[in-house]
């Protein structure tokens, strides 16, 4: 059963850090925003975790942290929090904007008069999910500061991981494969997508998940063909190409293992794109290598990929960041000049698509001297289901 | 199985009556917003339902809408979106924000030229979740214009259900009720809350869920004081009280089932305040008469609550809406001046806790001529599970 988590002590470097870094660059706080949809950036500092209400924290240059959350999650919040005090602002609440017209609650006025500050430059972490009515009363409560966008403070932490932090990604790679196995015994023609999803999610709880990475995958004959999209109704059939991808999560820390099979025997051109994606996938954990400007791995894959003559079949770059989002920061592009560090975590993540289906092969992966360590390495193979 | 479906037509009409509703404020383009934890208001518009990526409609007062997603959701938009015309936008990206250089993208500005128009005002439908980095894109591509709140026009749309709303939220629910029997049937002391959960989910996917309709809730001992939690690692024990909230959605409709049990025998303290919550519960529905003034039912059941002592263990007033969302609008608070109209769907949200436990009976509700119609009521007893 898994108990993995990150200890105390390291939550209060995060915060030390984060300090250091707004000395550094002459900021006064730093609002932290995070959702239920990504949580990442707020429980990184405090293991807070958001759910229906949304969540911030207020990291000022110098004294305590503040968890700010919506009007019912209090309870929760002292439960699950690693800061002590924890303030609640109407604009974190519920998206349906209930009134609450008999509480009394904290405005952002109100906590920077507590922490005693006037701040001039606030930074922000988490500008793309910062709801507008969040950004018009902190800028009301500090109307003639200077706000800007900071994530790079939090995102150039979390790019490098530790070892409590590795041993997480670990758990929920070895939950995620023991999911996919009891997916491969029991997934059959006649059942649906979503039916299938239902076998991933409890053995993914079954075995410590505690929740999933992301939604799961269950991605059917031409529904295989989206980079990005959710299981649905259809009822899976002999000859089936399918997708899946399972992620669990553990301690925030998000995995996902993608494998693409056949339910019965591979069609000439489903087999050739699916080796080719292989071969491709097993090529860049090889190209991965300390000190690469990861840019080299993307011109590396994408040669490789045009060369077998799959050019047509690609959508886009080989890997992408995981760590508490299963997609975060550094991404892996075509004009990424940041060089490969250890401890770097990434999604391996090969997809090639063609008019009638498409695959991904996806494991995760840590930058180390020599080659890289694998986190997921189960079943890479073609997968034919005797059905 | 579920094949719930909103028929093509009811998509067309929604669009009609939003189109009518901008003339009638003079608005010239409402951008309505959602993303993986609210995808009501796209949804309800387009039937698309982002995932990773966020998602917009641009809903011109004349000619047609327009689907907005990420650069990566291209085949699974074209698949499941109901509008014909589909233009991605770099700022509808994942949190990651990743710059994808190969791609060529749209912006609001070729999409305002390509409807033919420079629009003067702009309503938002979705303030509450819109990111300031897409807001900031949009004020840029129409600096002189006008920009505001227009929740209200989808939400005085959403508030009443049509009959195949109806049929998808009584799908929902009876698909809850399953689950929830699965999970009574197996819950056993040794499991952690997340191993319920697994049993829960599992249910719900096989039995006919597109999704949860909120993270499944099963909060043990001191944990089911949370008015909103997530489930832990936490090791049931025998004589445990436990919150269960199960809740699975049908073709966008959420729903939600909220029973508290016990392991073993209640306290005599348990059954008291359980006992109370399950009356106040009953009686709340039996006040929910069309055309009373909401806030009337709140006073009520204040009133009662206090009346059997029980007035330091509420937390907040007795329902919300629920359609789409498992919370949304109408939330019913002292202040809601609203009437009851038939066909309003609300969930019945009786929450009480005191220091070491609490409880919530849930339940859905349709606002109709004399008795409200009840989506679910099964298992409304106090549940001792002999374990």
């Amino acid at each position: 059963m898994s108990a993995m988590t990150i200890p105390d002590s390291e939550y209060s470097q995060r915060i030390a850090k984060v300090q250091a870094a707004l000395k550094e660059q002459r900021l006064d706080v730093l609002l932290v925003h995070s959702n239920e949809a990504d949580p990442a950036n707020v429980r990184y500092l405090s293991n807070y975790w958001p759910i229906f209400e949304t969540a911030g924290i207020l990291v000022p240059a110098e004294g305590e942290a503040i968890q700010i959350i919506g009007p019912e999650s209090e309870t929760y919040a002292r439960d699950r929090s690693k800061l002590s005090i924890v303030r609640k602002i109407l604009e974190y609440r519920e998206s349906a904007e209930p009134g609450y017209p008999e509480l009394e609650l904290d405005t952002f006025a109100s906590i920077f008069a507590e922490l005693g500050i006037t701040p001039r430059r606030i930074g922000i972490a988490g500008m793309s999910i910062l709801p507008v009515t969040i950004y018009q009363v902190l800028r009301e409560s500090a109307p003639d500061a200077e706000i800007v966008k900071a994530d790079d403070i939090i995102v150039n932490m979390r790019i490098i991981k530790s070892p409590a932090e590795l041993d997480c990604m670990r758990e929920a790679f070895r939950i995620s494969e023991v999911a996919l196995e009891a997916v491969l015994a029991e997934m059959r023609p006649g059942m649906t997508e979503l039916q299938v999803v239902g076998i991933a999610q409890r053995a993914m709880y079954e075995n410590g998940a505690e929740y999933e990475g992301h939604p799961t995958y269950v991605l059917s004959g031409i529904n295989s063909t989206h980079a990005i999209g959710r299981p649905g109704h259809r009822v899976l059939q002999k000859g089936d190409y399918v997708q899946l991808n399972i992620g669990a999560r553990v301690a925030g820390y998000s995995s996902s293992v993608g494998r693409p099979l056949c339910l019965g025997k591979m069609t000439d051109e489903m087999r050739r794109l699916t080796e080719v994606g292989l071969e491709a996938h097993y090529k860049t954990q090889e190209w991965m290598q300390v000190g690469l400007p990861a840019k080299e791995v993307v011109a590396k894959f994408y040669q490789f990929v045009h060369d077998a003559g799959c050019g047509e079949n690609l959508l886009y770059g080989p890997c992408h960041g995981i760590g508490l989002m299963e997609v975060e920061r550094p991404w892996m592009e075509s004009d990424s000049e940041y060089p490969l560090q250890e401890n770097m975590t990434f999604q391996v993540d090969t997809f090639l698509y063609c008019q009638d289906f498409g695959l991904r092969w996806e494991n995760g992966v840590r930058i180390a001297q020599g080659k890289v360590e694998r986190l997921s390495d189960a079943r890479m193979e073609i997968i034919e289901l005797d059905v």
